[in-house]
């Protein structure tokens, strides 16, 4: 057979592992041809491909980003591609496409496979938000990094007395946040899935200086934002430059409690550092396997499907399933989170 | 209510953190007491305690080792306390027993459990060999260790054109050797659950030169061991000064292949290390989920049970179920592993 | 002989290792009584001080932070206690003061000297810039943060075909960015000492992508500022809610080369996570050096001095030469820097 | 100029950084070519060499190994070459060589040297022990890498009571052991350059016992040994294998020290993990700046030199001082350390 892998969407690390595994499994076992496309859909879609054999992919596992680049959808273009997809796969002559991405890229999958072209997803997120698999890889790495970040900033916070506002990644769901604040020790979590007040979090803070403890870690989504009413914090206006001259939540935030509180308070923003750089451990055997996976289910010809992680096994879900609704964080889970704040 | 905990067997990334869930659940939302025994069983056998509010967890989430010291059970001592149990309890007068450990310490769990102690386990081993719960927290850390050992071996087998053999933790269950050895590009790992023949490792070795890697790196798990008649590896032999001459598997390992091979092989017993120190963020979130959900159970009066992990849920199973048997790896999941090397 | 210790200013790795080995040596080997002082001079002038012993040091070397508590000098209070300074002394009775700190704490140190107390400093800063020592411990820490997190950007805005621009520590003097942007192998570096040019900048990332390479890492330190007349970064400015509105140089950077390269650019802030947590083994190791130093100094009764790295050995320097002029980066140092953009 | 490069001797992390280095600074700011030779000195010997341009050193500056590989000298086929030191000049082409190497590269570097050949070292040691440079790259890395071993140890004797004996390398100069037993906070260091005594750590651990502190570490160079009569150790003996059955002085004490004390006593080597993997962030930019020296030195005609560097300047430094005598531990550096036991 011939197989084709693509990576698409932003950086996660773990995604040279899966193409390292592909490329092994295909292969090693079972005697395949593999091609790497060239940034994202868009090489699948001019064609743009090189053979990835077992040199190509020889000490990549544990490297960032990804071998095969990666780029933007153009949705116009893409739409019209699938409109013809026989050509598409006549194009490049491959039996199997496994494209490897987050909900944007699996959306796409999915179009693929109605209009007949056979596609095995594999998901990737560092957000963890997609459904239908217990975690993603990246997630675990992007959630080390935070975790490391307010394992510093506590010691800064506790020394100079301040109040620290460490922004982490998660626009629409707030998995790194819940994570990075349980294991960094954070006092307060504000995710996109629960608006927050202000007024929640200068309580917490003015019982921790009651109590003799003199800082405060916070840690907050760049997708949460505080209840309507609660906090005004100048979202929306544009600055000379034609910038947002809103800075973020967490720095919002942080101008914020300093006001209320009469402490110093300071935004930290964690930013791209969460996303790039060696994967951990987890992540790596996570996105082996789901290299792994995805190349079983193009031999058993289980097209229109998804890796995912379900408890220690990994199966094959339909990419329909995986990409109707975002996996948010449920409020039992934040309820483990807050009684260590 | 009074909740006592204590930990027992040996160190595990996450055990400090398990405490402190459990002080501050029961203690902030509850307004429970919470004692800590000294030292395993034994402070719990002599009545040694001593209070744990929020102020002695504090600062110990990242920590490694346990805040209560450990030991190992003076077997014949417990049994005999076990048949007192009531008095056992009274003595300290807790109306719950949260005992922390591997599976000599749960399965202690259990004889007081079913000697009416009312008892609530929560699992630890950097081996992830306890059944029933999808893992444990210490291993996450341990694999991570291992990894990282090998991401540094890899440059120097390379550069000086040797076989390194490093040999993990893993008596009975060879959890580490296979995700650390996926995660470090091992070229060959060798199991406790899958007898290994030394002709397989020249073969891959051999192979891999004439492709031209000039080097490999394999994971042996220090429970592994050679099928039978396929190796002479000296073991049981005793010294002059009385210890035993087998210097572990790893180190016979590499002296054989050395000999097979007629090439450089070195031998890296990583040790202790694995057990030590900060655990990784995973570990955090899941020691601190397990403290929290050992205190709702608590509360619930499920008693004789553990947590466990569940795919993304902690459930209570009981203590019975738990420690019955090892969970070992399975065939399928060392055949993701093989077709990467 | 009782000797008194304290810590002031900003946060920095190595405090603690200082404190305990001043601790051991004058404990240990001179039999000395050593007492802190409670949040930097501010202990000092209220007279607000522990005792500390070997047990009050015990596992803090690896610590960020400090024990001790740290504050911002009250000038004119300390000013007029330096008029008093015999009362000062007597009220706390110590026989020599060992104030751990940056230049302004040094600056206040031989204020104290020259008023008559008995003092040794050592040096403290994350960014190097004191005269008269090779090196300060905190900075290697500091380098070692932005390095780690250049290396994670580097495989993201590679895969993105990005330029990042990270703004690092440095108000005045460069060599966070100077050692960082070398060893995280920064496509340009900003320094304070040397105003840029953005269109240096354009030049050299449009040359990369020239020669196939689609991403750039630039360097900033927070002190960097552009040269008169190159770009207009509205500094000054000042925004509805009193703040500032300019967001710093890395922000301010990285719009202005989007808006001039028409590809994307971001910025990464990476803040106080530069000054907190564990410090590297260098830190420590100097760090302590410097605590055995001051404490040899105290009993051979060289007051006025501070400890300084100067090539493989650490001596004793005048507080006065070390406190009159930052040390800046020289342009020799740059020019290597820069061979390698 | 045709400028030649070579790697030799054992692994050491930031040889990659040299290369980079200087095929930057001669390529770009001098227009010269640069090859490197293969396999160290055996490329030079065979004419194997490739052409270094700016691609070939891309993305290699974090990176362990060397990708020009490195070879034993062969001794008597190197100095019959060096015979005919023209000829072997003349086979490559080259104008220049820069060898990166320990003691003995270093050393045929002189003899090329004293042929005629234009010779430019760069001195390469994660032992630190090179006279005439205050440090070598490499050896930040092996610190680190033994620092953080030791944190982890430290948590797992403290719980389990234990003594831990960790062997670090360093056979013939004690640096690492020095360095990484006072940042890991060892509480008893031995060395090769000062012979040790095992019932002065008995002692040592007693009183610590005695103390309330349940545990040590004592950090060992392998090159250690105890004083004449002190200890029976089996040096020398050879088993049935032919190996030699004497396990290293770490183990060696720990069972000697189990015996004495009547505690559970164990060893750790920590083998060749110290030399592969990322250099820090300090011996990726010292390498830099080796790389860049080089280069200048060679276009200055300084030749029968290496790189140095002394306090915060790279320096040019006699190739027959560097390598007449080892730069060992000297007494005053071990009393530093000795304080804080």
């Amino acid at each position: 057979m011939r197989i084709g892998v693509l990576t698409a969407g932003g950086d996660c690390p773990g995604l040279n592992a899966v193409i390292r595994s592909v490329v092994h499994r295909a292969v090693t076992h079972y005697g395949d041809e593999v091609i790497g496309f060239e940034d994202g859909y868009a090489g699948l879609l001019d064609g743009r491909y090189r053979p990835l054999d077992l040199n190509a992919v020889s000490g990549i596992l544990a490297r960032g980003g990804t071998i095969l680049g990666s780029s933007r959808l153009e949705r116009d273009r893409f739409a019209a591609a699938c409109d013809n997809a026989k050509e598409l796969v006549e194009k490049s002559g491959f039996d199997a496409l496994v494209p490897i991405g987050g909900e944007g890229t699996l959306t796409a999958a999915r179009m693929l496979s109605d209009a007949g072209v056979p596609v095995v997803g594999v998901p990737k997120t560092i957000d963890n938000d997609i459904s239908s698999t217990d975690r993603t890889f990246g997630f675990d790495t992007a959630v080390g990094v935070a975790t490391e970040a307010m394992d510093r900033l506590k010691t800064t916070a506790e020394s100079h007395q301040r109040v620290m506002v460490v922004e982490v990644m998660g626009r629409h769901a707030g998995w790194i946040a819940l994570e990075s604040g349980m294991a960094g020790g954070a006092h307060g979590i504000c995710l996109p899935e629960r608006p927050f007040d202000p007024a929640d979090l200068v309580k917490m803070v003015e019982e921790r200086f009651a109590r003799g403890k003199k800082f405060a870690v916070i840690c907050v989504a760049e997708g949460a934002h505080p209840a309507d009413g609660t906090m005004d914090y100048g979202k929306g206006e544009i600055d000379q430059f034609g910038h947002e001259r809103f800075q973020g939540i967490g720095t919002a935030l942080a101008y914020e409690l300093e006001r209320r509180l009469g402490k110093e308070a300071r935004p930290v923003i964690l930013g791209h550092v969460q996303r790039g750089g060696t994967p951990t451990a987890y992540d790596r055997v996570l996105a082996t396997r789901f290299g792994w996976h995805a190349v079983e289910a193009v031999h058993r010809g289980e097209f229109g499907n998804m890796t995912a992680l379900r408890g220690t096994d990994v199966k094959m879900v339909p990419l329909a399933e995986a990409v109707t609704r975002l996996k948010t964080v449920p409020a039992d889970r934040f309820r483990e989170a807050e009684s260590v704040f």
